[in-house]
């Protein structure tokens, strides 16, 4: 199996389907192809928060600003798993969650890809990533070592990308919103349990009820839930929560137990 | 085979294949993931028109405004097909046609769903349906009976969902706007035997032609015919029949026989 | 394997898929479903972007604004690929692009396509291409001739459609603009050997550097490239060439070597 992510949009991803079914039999999953355009990090979010969910698996991710230039084209194998990308931070989410749902210390070891002379300086997706996952998934993840295209490094060396943690000050919390997903819901790094008990909050001045299903609150009307992530959410039951909040990804958010009705 | 449908953009549905791949061996099928959002009627209108088209399966649907609410998860099986969803009405109107599809009488049978504890109370689709279309897969369409999560209830006992029928009067026929498509083509709840032998027709103070394809009008001119669902629709020859008749789902129609030119 | 294209949109796509898969057991790979709407020529040049990466398949392509009308569905065999839709010239850039990777003389022949009494006049996607593409893929492309529902006709009587050939005096291009992808950016028809060499140049009065990628200019700066189609692009850093350059689909395009800074 080989799950496909990018911000490519359409239909550039058939391309990439097409290299990689010339040379490996494979179920193939897409995962989306439009994911947040250019921005490794919201992409990054995302990844981390759909791979988990399947069985073993080669995952080829490519949200790549950088394509064309020095940065690395690498694959790291995490357990049973193997993920292909750019060296700019999008795949260690999801390594580091990988990792942990093996226990916190599954084998993981980090690989430069080199292909000699891609067709494309802009299209590495089809012409370095598609055939490494390719070749991956030929070769079995438990045998990268016998690949001439991978190279091992020290995963210490590739770029990380880190979400912020919020802090609290007794019934305040400073964070960040995450992502917005096509919902309008404002996913922000607020931890579900930091509102345990907590029946009303005032996020960035906005005031709403904490609830644990949308239609708790009249249809239009905000409210704060525990999201799919496990983490708060500003949303509204039928509508946008992104408009309602005027929060959007990278906004900082002070979040404030209580409030008035 | 497992057919996936929900109006859950992206790239929650990634999320639901991998629960579904962890737990069987399936080759899934995308119907859409951008059904009329939160709009279980509309959504069971293209469910009816797209998976009777498949061979037998397992169909995940789910467009579900009460998730997280006291509404039921529920499965049916229709023959050698199975449907997994909320109870919301969604389901009903295809089970009706895969019924028809055999003859009017195979075995139909109805079950609630139930998942202890699920992750969250919003992503039912990832948490609640995802497993039982997996579990239905892996068991086998006509073994539901051995499944712990699954319990036989009363089909009867489930949210029903009809089309409205159109009402006729002499020439004038009194319908609804069913939905409207991509495209932009009104469908409507007429069906086409209504306009055998019309030439003409007005659409609320709306006249246009009735003709077989849309060739038979000059580009950007209005007409009507009988589309692919077998039903009369409003339509512009390259162009947008929502805008050029001002309609819109749900909207009321008045259809006239005859109409100047 | 049979990989699927279309101008449908959503959800119409899986009502073919339902019917292949009710007639064949294949591996569906899709595409796109947003091709270029009603447009077989743009349509036509991501048909040959794409399907030549692919192993052998059938390949199911409808952009089809003439449906319904006297034109006649085809298949066409090239070497261990079929591909099957409209008589609209849609087919024949990637036929031509297939058999030039078979060396320039794979066997290649063409069929029309005949369905007794298709069930809709405006939906042969699921009512003539998705059955001819299922029997072909089950008959097996080297036997189309046993096949009853197709009849060989002679290439040559198939609707064409080329792509224009730039011209060149001196140190001027006038070509054309080929399509606009999702990200904005301009695809030409000038080959990217014309611009070897060549250190900035003028399009329709707009200088931009020639730069082997994005990030050779600031975030948000105009620049000309090979884009991974082998054409000349007029594209953004970070942004739309579309909006940048003021170019189309269609559009004459002069291209200047040199220009001011």
């Amino acid at each position: 199996m080989i799950t496909l992510a990018s911000d490519f949009g359409t239909p550039y991803p058939a391309a990439m389907k097409g290299v990689i079914l010339s040379r490996t039999d494979a179920q193939l999953v897409d995962i989306a192809h439009d994911l947040p355009r250019q921005e490794p990090r919201a992409a990054a979010f995302w990844l981390r928060e759909t791979i988990p969910y399947f069985p073993p698996a080669v995952h080829l991710a490519v949200v790549d600003p950088g394509v064309g230039t020095g940065r690395r084209a690498i694959a790291i194998r995490v357990g049973d798993h193997a993920l292909v990308g750019p060296d700019n931070g999008l795949l260690r989410p999801v390594v580091r969650r990988l990792a942990d749902q093996n226990g916190g210390n599954p084998l993981t070891e980090a690989y430069e890809i080199t292909v000699d002379d891609p067709a494309s300086t802009t299209f590495h997706g089809r012409d370095v990533f598609a055939p490494a996952a390719a070749e991956i998934h030929e070769q079995g993840v438990d045998r990268l070592d016998d690949l001439d295209m991978l190279s091992p490094i020290d995963l210490d060396s590739c770029v990380d990308l880190q979400f912020p943690t919020p802090t609290r000050d007794g019934e305040t919390i400073r964070g960040e919103v995450l992502v917005v997903d096509d919902f309008g819901n404002v996913i922000t790094n607020v931890p579900s349990a930091e509102l345990s008990g907590v029946e009303r909050a005032v996020v960035n001045d906005v005031v709403a009820p904490v609830v644990d299903t949308f239609d708790r609150v009249d249809a239009g009307d905000r409210l704060l839930t525990i999201g799919s992530h496990g983490y708060v959410e500003c949303d509204v039951n039928q509508g946008r929560g992104d408009e309602a909040f005027g929060l959007a990804a990278g906004d900082d958010i002070e979040l404030v137990f209580g409030g008035a009705d």
